[in-house]
């Protein structure tokens, strides 16, 4: 696939799947600022985290164009989505990854488990700037356009300035705003999603769960996290880690003798 | 289901599944060192990293006992799984979440993907001690034996010592080796995988792709990453975040002003 080199070359992803409203908007508003490929599952994959597909085949799909866009689906999570894309449909190295608009918040803990910031954090391991945004409203109808001020304005300050080699940002716009213009760098607040499960009874007698849950901030106070700027009308930009290691070693005194 | 109360509660998972061998050795070994309940999805699901089952109802199903152990497996991934357990199995807190003997390497990168690590980091949200245990070998049939050793050392150490809060162990055993008796407090070494994708012909001319590829260790010479040690013999312990948050908040000066 042929992309203009003269062009910034932006992949976009997302984990709502190739439908999503989120994406296309997100297509929309890119393309007017680079060459932008777009690869998605072609249906929802919400809380797929970095997962990737071993054990079965994966399927990728040209699809029309959408307003000039070379738009593509997997069958896969976000995570293959984005090696697909590096391995079978770019023609070169991406300058930027992004991914979203999901519906629905990826801040606090809920960054471990997006797939959206799942395709995010491989272009990470790419060694690409790469960024998900994220609205805090779960409807398939949401209104996005608020969103859009920021999102250029990060991708343009992306694509210029670059990001430090193994950090990817977790983006999120507070919905229920008619404008969002402020935007503060800080961190995933502390918190738990709390009475997970919802017990049902199958026609036959027999039991089983289906994953709700209610999160809980633990610290709804603290002005420097990504909850307290949603609260307050605020975007939040939380600068996030491939890396899992501590840093600095951390001393285990009982395993220090083996 | 009720636990003895006066010795430590373990929980088991794995992303090998319910039959692997590796999470039969650790359900043995554990199970002289505290109360064993054992939670593991009904099939492998390598690969999975944190995923939930978001959009499809869960099973969850009492096996036999194994050596005086309650078996049980669900129809979900490693975090689902351990997710299940806190919620519908256990009749109190645990005191030690434990994953794996997992077939295979959790080091370095691997560690992003990983399910086994995807049951211990669920482990960390809920606040338990956490670790995983890993043995570089992919074999179904590979000889646990020579980890047992330290896989009791860390254990004990952790459920005299407990871990710092957001801690979680990736633990990596080198395969090929009669005993481990060394083991290091290391990071994750920094890597990539290459040549991802199989590219194959399906019988009615259309393309699919499988995943594969190789692992390419950037930094062979440094001895403080889990690779050098598992390189020389040596076991590697990886303090591991569940936070992903870079610590301190970087400046990215062009978005400092909205």
């Amino acid at each position: 696939m042929n992309t203009d080199k003269n062009r910034p070359l932006i992949l976009v992803s997302n984990d709502d799947g190739i439908e999503a409203a989120g994406v296309h908007r997100l297509v929309e508003w890119l393309s007017a600022l680079g060459d932008v490929v777009c690869v998605c599952p072609d249906s929802p994959r919400s809380g797929q985290s970095m997962a990737i597909t071993v054990n079965s085949p994966l399927r990728l799909t040209s699809l029309p164009d959408y307003k000039g866009t070379r738009m593509h689906k997997a069958n896969g999570t976000p995570t293959d989505c984005v090696k697909l894309a590096m391995h079978q449909v770019l023609d070169r190295r991406p300058d930027l990854v992004v991914a979203g608009i999901n519906h629905g918040s990826n801040a606090a803990v809920n960054v471990v488990y997006s797939g959206t910031m799942g395709a995010v954090m491989e272009g990470c391991a790419f060694g690409i700037p790469s960024i998900g945004f994220s609205l805090t409203d779960h409807s398939p109808d949401a209104d996005f356009s608020p969103c859009r001020f920021l999102t250029e304005k990060i991708v343009k300050a992306v694509l210029t300035d670059g990001l430090p080699d193994g950090v990817c940002l977790n983006v999120n716009f507070p919905a229920g705003h008619s404008e969002l213009n402020e935007m503060r760098i800080v961190r995933a607040a502390r918190g738990k999603w709390t009475d997970e499960y919802e017990a049902y009874t199958d026609p036959h007698g027999y039991p089983f769960y289906w994953l709700k849950g209610k999160f809980e901030n633990e610290e709804p106070d603290a002005t420097d996290t990504d909850e307290w700027c949603l609260a307050h009308g605020i975007t939040s930009v939380v600068p996030t880690l491939l890396d899992r290691t501590v840093p600095g070693l951390i001393s285990l005194p009982s395993l220090s003798l083996s």
